[in-house]
């Protein structure tokens, strides 16, 4: 069986559970550690980070965006990646942007703070970074709506693991209760739609220790 | 004609000349002065960055990872990202490592602090991170010496995008003298190497005002 080490508030490894869900591929979820830096783990990706995954013919992927890529070419049934080489290009454009920019600007600055740091025994949570990751996440809302106003989904006409890499991010902030929703109607209604699908259910279903998620976080209509 | 914004000591946009010149692609250069902040580089990059490759029919290309997945798939002859899945798969892997978070924790403290910041108007630069960058290199240089002691090129045995990354980075922070090669004897052949290729040259010749290079940047022999 397919296995996926992760976190439940890690929002790279929620790309990869969505990803893998509208692919409609099982898989094992094991919860890693990553900060007990065990090594059996440490031997399966070097950087010591969640995502991974072990395929069932023992092939081990690491980074989102790889193990996106590969199962895109190994199980080509539900393309995530769809259309020609400019769509993909599009496509491609806002996964790096959700992946890299709004978790620098935004997840890394909330969710990193406030849990991760702890967890990874690297102090208290840094107010002027929550408050930089909060003022950040408005511009990021904006354009999802820019986006969302113009098109059927993020990229195109086609949902996309843009989508899926959005709604990870914001999945992960929204379990904080740091997305200020009402000022965002059009982010908010885009969200609605990705949060209804089949695939989101597992995730608004998880439970951290010691981090209670606000009333609205797994309701579909909120 | 192709059309690359880039800047000189921008490691994405040296990532991208090599990937071209690889390919045997021509394609002219344009300067961005991104701290300028023009509204028709704007208008092609809302993210105000480099590098941007406009392809002969005018499609607009953002971000290195997804201007060389473009170029993998519409222009195939000479290929970057060789191999099945898992050969691709390690390729990514390493394309992320150096585009990420080499970047992250070497060039954006180096390159980052005594150069770009200064042209954006960001400040002086924070000696705390470039002492960061100068000990997070040798980390970084060991696991180049790792993977080049073990295989022919750093993802396998072809020449790949992996390599391409890491010496575009590394071409960066060696502009400003600050990779201790003498520290790294296995990483510096590597080096020497991927440096000895024709598609190296361009870059070896760049002179970017007000820094000079040491005196080996441009040496084949160094």
């Amino acid at each position: 069986m397919r296995c996926l080490y992760h976190l439940p508030l890690s929002a790279a490894s929620r790309l990869v559970r969505l990803a893998l869900a509208e692919k409609k591929l099982d898989f094992d979820l094991k919860v890693e550690r990553v900060w007990d830096r065990r090594d059996d783990f440490l031997a399966l990706n070097p950087a010591g980070e969640v995502p991974v995954l072990i395929e069932p013919d023992g092939t081990t992927l690491i980074e989102a965006p790889v193990i996106v890529e590969y199962l895109e070419e190994v199980h080509p049934e539900v393309r995530l990646i769809p259309g020609g080489p400019v769509d993909r290009a599009e496509v491609r454009r806002l996964l790096v942007w959700f992946d890299v920019k709004f978790r620098q600007e935004v997840t890394d600055n909330l969710a990193g703070e406030k849990i991760m740091k702890r967890l990874m025994g690297r102090g208290y949570p840094n107010s002027e970074a929550i408050r930089a990751g909060r003022a950040n996440i408005h511009y990021h809302l904006d354009y999802i709506a820019y986006l969302a106003e113009r098109r059927n989904w993020l990229a195109g006409e086609d949902f996309s693991i843009a989508d899926i890499a959005a709604g990870a991010h914001l999945s992960v902030v929204d379990y904080l209760g740091d997305v200020p929703w009402e000022d965002h109607p059009a982010a908010k209604e885009w969200y609605a739609r990705i949060k209804s699908r089949p695939c989101f259910r597992p995730l608004l279903g998880d439970v951290v220790p010691g981090v209670s998620a606000p009333a609205h976080y797994p309701d579909l209509d909120f």
